[in-house]
């Protein structure tokens, strides 16, 4: 079985449109590299008993999950509090955290909020911040990471290698200016002749044209080619310029 | 109690990565306008029984339900089954849903794929898309819409009158050239005097200098005025200055 995640964004900037998400696009794209399929995004708000709800469901249905946001000193960063909940543990004082965050900080800047980014659910693993210094961490297959956008690429790029990844899944995009309608009937033909190939259609609009996109995708690479030709046929078959395109 | 609601995105390309979603900030934004909060967002593959569970699990857990995704021509689109299994319904083909298309298509385009569009679980009420004329439809508390953002919007406009709201939550942003840490202390103590306001802290950096955006929420205007004031006179403390900022 191919591993799978999901991703759990924690805040309520998201919920109330004031925050543009920007770490589930790029989380997606980096498991896939290492075999890893997303398989759900859930985003909650800042309430607790929600969290932990929401991380004992998922939990136990993925190989992993992952959290952003809710890890920093103020007083709505509760992720620590939620997971430690969770798990029925209780929040320590990470050593080797506080000396990140002495090493970070002036003593004199180091105050009891910016202390609270030191503490961890018992047993939690750190995941290094090399942006801010204040770490993620996981307990057993939860890794929590900070909400913005560059500190969680960064935690992520140090702890993916110890992530156990499944077949990579590749892709191959072709487009051509002609709608969805038209062409389904045809391209279910496709689908059906390559059940273990994922077609999907996605209708598109560009300078006033209306367009689909066919992303196939699949582990077995000769297949996907083959997959992909006959997509090709399909739509030069309807007489439309096929032309291709890099995808995720 | 202030209505809640939950977002459902359907749809692989935005767990591959591939698609950026846009649906979830624009209807945060506007469900905040008719006094609707949005409680969660879950996004989820196109998968039948996943799409059946996660429709069950949520239309028992908030006001409303909306659905953005999979509700076109095309083999991938696989909503309208999920939905009508989820309620233990039949799929039928709408007679109003099946005008609107041919009064939008000419007939010898009208194929098997399109008339798909016009299927709808029984009992399903309409939701008109002046855009492309497919509809989307709502069953008890569940909204089916598009997933193409305008389409969506479109729908959207047009449903929204339906909702019933409660009190509108209104927004005070502050900010200020001063990182999270240093205030969080004096942030809390603000927290604890406005409990029925609230505040989040959210760090930024703009052109390298790192600052941080308070946002007071709350459906007390003249609350919310005062916790503002409390948040400006705290930041002003610390002999930074404080400048205004629009949000949601």
């Amino acid at each position: 079985m191919r591993p799978t995640a999901c991703l759990i964004i924690i805040g309520n900037e998201i919920l109330s449109g004031r925050t543009q998400d920007k770490n589930l696009s790029w989380l997606a794209a980096q498991l896939n590299e290492i075999g890893v399929g997303l398989s759900e995004c859930r985003v909650i708000p800042d309430v607790e008993q929600v969290i932990v709800d929401t991380l004992n469901a998922c939990r136990a249905n993925f190989t992993y999950v992952f959290t952003t946001g809710g890890i920093g000193p103020t007083h709505d960063d509760i992720t620590t509090a939620a997971v430690a909940k969770a798990f029925g543990l209780p929040v320590i004082r990470h050593a080797q955290a506080l000396k990140a965050l002495q090493a970070h900080y002036a003593s004199q800047d180091l105050n009891e909020a910016r202390l609270k980014m030191a503490d961890v659910p018992e047993g939690a693993t750190l995941i290094s911040n090399p942006v801010s210094a204040a770490p993620g961490y996981s307990v057993e297959n939860v890794y929590v990471m900070a909400g913005v956008p560059r500190i969680m690429q960064a935690m992520f790029d140090g702890l993916k290698s110890q992530l156990k990844g499944g077949a990579k899944v590749h892709s191959r995009t072709l487009s051509a200016y002609i709608t969805e309608g038209v062409i389904a009937g045809a391209l279910t033909q496709v689908q059906q002749h390559y059940p273990d190939i994922e077609i999907g259609s996605y209708p598109f609009m560009r300078e006033g044209r209306l367009g689909t996109s066919l992303v196939a995708r699949g582990s077995d690479v000769a297949r996907l080619d083959k997959a992909a030709r006959a997509i090709e046929d399909m739509l030069t078959s309807f007489d439309v310029e096929c032309f291709t395109e890099q995808a995720a």
